[in-house]
């Protein structure tokens, strides 16, 4: 067992993870059945970098700057104002759920892809990511993902649970790379999503803004509707998966700590490491808990 | 593999699904990968008995019933009018899925359950299940799936296909006993839902209607939301599904012509029986293709 978490340091974060695990696989009181055996883990920051913006920002703006060059008018309009403005009291508001900052970025996302097939939506997911690099590290994005957590998955499915992956980024955005990156089919991938029309034989995206947006209680929401059920273990590093991680048996809070390996912040995370004081949950540090990070 | 496959005759039916499914498992032009390999099947009428009417009807009839009992103002809207009125109009506009129908049911099934918690949900739909025998066969529902699908999931499983159930009727409802009953996990059990809302720590159905039917497109659709693909291999049994059909590289049209052993009807299934012609769709006779029904 230990020797799939190899890029795990010993120490208690990796004790508690195998501790927890065998418990509930080994006969006892605290046995759990198979089926009840589900984990979810967000993706920014768990998975992946998500400094200095979370990569499917990077996607959306280019997007939105593009549609701005054809159409100025935009320019007027949130959020391709915010982009032009560089206007970082937007992009706060993002970050905290300010529902007008979030509505105007759900429009945009649903006029962007309206009447896309997903075939398409996947290409340019694809082209995309096959051409931006992670500015601190130089490399795709999608080759940035952390080994340990990898071996987590790994480690997990060895012991019969089942991993999903539950973001408040892009569900179809995900989906694209999921298979490859991660491992995991791409209906164990949760996310906010638009929704499809299907059409004289086509599925296309509908003329609708986006909505449920998978952050804070909608990780929860979004995992029950997807699974029919509570993860058994939760993995976040941010204060918008509090609700998924405090409705888990068991919980993961990843803290970015590693400024020479990784990136170094606590922004958007400050409720969530008190919150892991207070419920006793396992918070990593990618600096002591992490003998590698890619 | 024949073996997997004992409750089915030898004929057109078995030879069809499994020449199909050793042309996507072998190499060769039309291997497909086995990410790819989906599988989505209807519900009611083809994996379990649909007559004289859909089991979960019968929940929902019950429910509804006693709720007149309580508010005695209910029966003068619908859907309780038509219950106490035994209205054939109003199951038959729902059947082809009028829309005021279909609204009323939504907001019924909305308002039964608002501020329920899954697990109570849950309890309701065992211990109803517990009691309640199709007239028929005088046997629970759940104990009436059909021998030669459940034979099929097995077979489709051996063959790293990924079985999904997508059903117009409750996916809540359904996942209470897809597990025991289909072997297969809850998060694979797709259908009409309702919204659930997390707050203090609790997951509680919303004060709203039911939406997002999975019937005639809403299949493709939520089989494409909850999965991220088109099904491979689709089967159903009625003019609901053809889209679901339509979608799927290879279709099953389960048709109901055994009198005796089960029920013959073809209401309900006219138009698929018709696209079934037209598309080469693979018709399953249960009388003649099935060696055993339950």
């Amino acid at each position: 067992m230990a020797d799939e978490l190899g890029s795990w340091n010993d120490g208690k974060a990796k004790s508690a993870i195998t501790g927890f695990v065998r418990s509930v696989t080994e006969e006892g009181d605290l046995f759990v059945s198979a089926a009840d055996r589900v984990a979810a883990f967000d993706n920014d920051g768990t998975l992946w970098v998500e400094q200095p913006l979370p990569p499917q920002f990077g996607f959306l703006i280019e997007t939105w700057m593009n549609e701005v060059k054809q159409n100025p008018a935009l320019a007027k309009e949130q959020p391709y104002k915010a982009l032009i403005e560089k206007d970082p009291q937007f992009f706060a508001a993002l970050q905290v759920q300010v529902p007008d900052a979030v509505s105007a970025v759900m429009q945009a996302a649903g006029r962007s892809w309206e009447g896309t097939a997903p075939e398409d939506f996947d290409a340019q997911v694809r082209e995309w990511l096959a051409r931006s690099k992670q500015p601190k590290f130089g490399r795709r994005y999608d080759r940035l993902v952390y080994k340990p957590m990898l071996e987590l998955f790994g480690y997990l499915r060895a012991n019969d649970f089942r991993v999903f992956v539950c973001s408040g980024g892009g569900r179809d955005f995900m989906r694209v790379f999921a298979e490859d990156a991660w491992g995991i089919h791409k209906e164990n991938v949760i996310g906010t999503a638009a929704d499809y029309e299907y059409k004289d034989g086509k599925l296309l995206r509908a003329n609708k803004p986006l909505g449920g947006v998978a952050l804070g209680p909608g990780k929860p929401e979004h995992i029950f509707a997807q699974t029919g059920r509570m993860p058994l273990l939760a993995g976040g590093n941010g204060d918008v998966d509090i609700e998924m991680l405090a409705a888990a048996r068991f919980a993961l809070l990843i803290e970015h700590d590693d400024g020479e390996r990784e990136v170094a912040y606590t922004s958007g995370a400050d409720k969530a490491l008190s919150a892991a004081k207070q419920h006793g949950w396992t918070v990593v540090s990618m600096k002591d808990d992490w003998a590698a990070i890619f």
